[in-house]
């Protein structure tokens, strides 16, 4: 094995757990009784079609909070709340800000950056990734992903492009992702890869990525057993 | 004044201290007799004119990396050294990696840090301004920049898109720098401005930039004091 220099996560769901903090949000925000994870859950399923509009370049490029805010529309005439004001529409999409880690994301992050380069590689935009990173005291050293790539994941540019941003030889980056696809698309472009399981992404019944289904790099527990794994 | 939430900073000249670091880097590297202060004076000196060809749209977007590699040839060449190997001179174009910070710079990047977003806003290469914050701990929570926004500073452009990747109002945004010229273009942009002079920067004799000569937001004397006056 090549000892990476870099280290680039896939957020939503590997860093973060989106769907209990989104569900959290759009509670306080909204104060309805509603099934609020399954709000979170019908945001985020329109989440790879609104981006594969862009990736397919039927759409010029657009950034994921202005895809947010438009399936945040629908998805609220859908749980029939008609009546949210623009501007409170704005601030609710902001919930994607404010996402909270997983309990062991920020030791994990604190002893890897020791040694390693480490940065998201999301699909979210710039600032939605450093508001996130501020205040969940994300410590990256470099914020990478769609924006600064100009491409959507999983397209073979997106993982192309941030290793020569990082001016590195694909198998000196490492992807790091609870979700498979995303590492076999990183692994097709020569990056090493590190698959952390997630498995209440998507709540108790979760049944995809729960386990690694590729000839990964490395398998770890959780992002404390990364940094062991990779020396950190 | 309206409280920022981001300040972008300059760096070369305003954070870290190029001419000594280049120098340093330059005779170590050839281990010749040569003035090295001058060699890198002349190095930097190419550096606005190469910027030039791609402000002016006469070449297409190319990073800072490139332009740095392209005048180091013509400066060993009118320097007289005639035998450097191509992969040595790709190390040697590193010196720019490694340059280090002036002493208040990371005690008051660090305090900075805690109340604001703080970013480079420099026309520095991601790669770059990676490699050298790694090197001297410069705890940025951004990198910006000239790749992020695809244009060199001082177009207008530059700012306004490091403004709107970091998702602010121009005035919610601070440029820092020890150059007034820098100062003079975020300003015209509505960016806040925040002036620290680096006497020191191109040696004993500087001339140029050793007063702020524009209405700037604040006038510092050094990190410490910018963070002093921003309450960090």
């Amino acid at each position: 094995m090549t000892q990476p220099q870099a280290l680039l996560f896939d957020v939503f769901g590997t860093v973060v757990d989106w769907r209990t903090s989104v569900a959290r949000e759009a509670a306080a925000f909204l104060s309805a009784d509603l099934d609020w994870e399954a709000f979170a859950d019908a945001w985020r399923e329109r989440y790879q079609p609104a981006m594969q509009e862009v990736r397919s370049g039927r759409r010029p490029w657009t950034i994921l909070d202005v895809l947010h805010y438009e399936n945040l529309q629908t998805v609220l005439q859908s749980f029939g709340l008609h009546d949210v004001p623009d501007d409170r529409l704005a601030e609710l999409n902001q919930a994607w800000h404010r996402l909270d880690p997983w309990p062991d994301t920020v030791a994990g992050l604190e002893r890897l950056k020791r040694r390693y380069i480490i940065a998201p590689h999301s699909n979210g935009n710039i600032c939605l990734l450093v508001n996130m990173a501020k205040r969940a005291g994300l410590p990256w050293d470099v914020i990478l992903g769609a924006e600064v790539v100009r491409a959507y994941k999983p397209l073979p540019e997106s993982y192309k492009r941030a290793v020569a941003t990082l001016g590195r030889a694909p198998d000196q980056c490492m992807m790091v992702a609870a979700h498979n696809g995303d590492l076999r698309a990183a692994q097709a472009q020569g990056l090493q890869t590190a698959f952390v399981a997630r498995p209440r992404e998507h709540g108790e019944q979760q049944s995809t990525d729960l386990t690694p289904s590729g000839d990964w790099t490395i398998v770890a527990e959780d992002f404390e057993d990364l940094a062991a794994q990779l020396g950190a």
